[in-house]
């Protein structure tokens, strides 16, 4: 998720507590906030663009461009159901799409440790260029930059894209309103899951996969059959948990989610369990929520159901008419939970 | 120095020499185009771009539009006359001027080691802040990820740009003719022998300073002028000497250069003969060649030389009636050599 640097909802926190950068504040959650709202919105704010968006909607010669990146460090570099390069596309085309964007043009910039086998290198080319081809987008420049072994770890991957925006309206946390229902475009997960059994070489009983995909086609099918949308995010960092507290924050909005409605596949609510993880915080890199109007839940679960990526798509929450700022889950059990952001990531390095 | 993906003049190299990537695969000499030649155009390269340049050239919704990426990993992270944030800033927005664009916007990628002083990141980021504003430039969207202690070095800075081409013509490679005219903005090889003083603790009798700078003005005024460009080309890792050979060879045309044309600072100069650097290799930040047509070199220049960061430019050299594919220069004392572009850099991680 690329991070919208515009003065946000939320008040400016300080940084000071931390004397020296965390992993956590890479992890997409409370700390990486802190970071954003306390040292990049002051210096890089500008009160043109929307806040706390996974891209910048930007007037550029006429044409209404969405703009972002995201640098990749996942480890291990190759995981099932994908590698670093393939994250590298379909992260900033997903990006690229929840702005209401076809994306169009990427560019790639490569930062290597000396001494990554060549082999490697051209792997993760080599799934790059596919990813490229099955998102319909271009890579049209790039950079390389090699840096000491030691100081760096085989290789990250930024990836830079714009894309025309084709939906009439603003598709941003600012759109969310009160009585609008969340989709959820599929099980979640699968990702976090993914990489961390190939990390830490676990054997599930089924093999998970990460669900890395384009959303390209489902975001498009919405807009082209004139559905209102309000709000689109990916669920990468941090999962279904924090993008849902993030709007819910930046719009002051109480957000509430049914736990049984969220599909989660056996093996890996399975996984999660043994290993302690909350799936709503795993992170998700072929998933997205959207809130649009009650009115329109039939017609866009529809659309959204045709789409490969996104056939089991459901609803599983709703915006509130009362004040909150909070996200809160009504359990399996019946019983209500508020939902907060952790602090960094349950798993460092997962994107 | 972002480099455009698109099929050159030049013929695929193989990489198999090299079973892993060497330091001088990310120096912008030889082993570098091999790597873009022989691996990323043959994945990446697309029809519709230009080959060896600086950024992409784009149409879309309409508008013309220059799309740029570097990324930074210079070391030491602060240097005199600069840090990494200004070169971040300032790189990608030089390489958009290079395509004769009016820099708009920057995307940021931060890519921290765990343990970075906040005040070494704060610092970073102001620089950041204040290069932006002097260059005109917004930065509108961003992303942060933060890798193991002993996996990073600190701090590596991505940004990608994109900007409004304002020249009619085409501002690149192929545009190059016979009997076009060299132009240089000003001295060179001040930015890398400040890094390596820096990097190496040296004292010079005087202060040498980067000449990191924004390139705006001096093109943008070129163009608004009506002077007819043919290609730009800042003067980034491999110097003046890759930059003309990068075109020489992508063109197959013969550029000629007088040695006693070219500016150096006489502390630069001696700086370069005590560590043994040839000048002509030495990274520059703040300066851009221009290929013009012979009748415009009058004109070129006192435009240029209004402006206060080229306000020593100079012509340097033409391309000659002659074939070529390669790059001559006229020594000080009248001989004649061919200038060949290095395996790497002299001085690795210098931007």
């Amino acid at each position: 998720m690329a991070t919208d640097l515009a003065p946000g909802g939320t008040c400016a926190v300080p940084i000071g507590d931390h004397a020296h950068v965390l992993l956590a504040h890479g992890g997409g959650g409370r700390l990486t906030n802190q970071l954003i709202d306390g040292l990049f919105l002051p210096a890089f704010g500008n009160p043109s663009s929307h806040a706390h968006h996974d891209g910048a909607h930007l007037n550029l010669g006429g044409a209404r461009l969405a703009f972002s990146t995201d640098s990749y460090v996942v480890r291990p570099m190759f995981f099932p159901g994908g590698d670093i390069g393939t994250l590298a596309i379909n992260g900033t085309v997903n990006d690229l799409a929840m702005c209401g964007a076809r994306p169009q043009f990427l560019s790639v910039g490569f930062v290597i440790e000396e001494g990554l086998p060549m082999d490697s290198l051209r792997r993760i080319v080599s799934s790059m260029q596919a990813a490229a081809l099955a998102a319909g987008v271009t890579i049209v420049t790039g950079d390389t930059k090699v840096v000491d072994r030691g100081k760096g770890d085989g290789v990250y991957v930024n990836t830079a894209g714009v894309g025309l925006i084709e939906y009439d309206g603003l598709i941003a946390p600012a759109s969310v309103q009160r009585g609008d229902v969340v989709l959820l475009s599929g099980d979640i997960g699968r990702h976090g899951m993914a990489v961390m059994a190939a990390r830490e070489g676990l054997q599930f009983e089924s093999d998970i996969e990460s669900d890395c995909a384009p959303l390209v086609e489902p975001v498009l099918e919405l807009i082209e059959s004139g559905v209102t949308i309000h709000c689109l995010r990916d669920l990468t960092r941090g999962g279904v948990a924090s993008a849902t507290v993030e709007i819910a924050e930046s719009t002051g909005l109480h957000i509430r989610m049914n736990e049984h409605a969220i599909p989660i596949r056996e093996d890996v609510r399975g996984a999660c369990e043994i290993l302690g993880f909350d799936p709503l915080y795993v992170a998700n890199e072929g998933r997205f929520i959207a809130f649009v109007p009650e009115a329109e839940v039939g017609r866009a679960l529809d659309i959204l159901r045709r789409c490969p990526v996104s056939r089991e798509a459901v609803a599983i929450g709703a915006v509130l008419e009362t004040q909150g700022g909070l996200v809160t889950l009504k359990s399996r059990i019946g019983a209500t939970r508020v939902v907060d952001m952790l602090s960094g990531e349950q798993l460092p390095r997962i994107c």
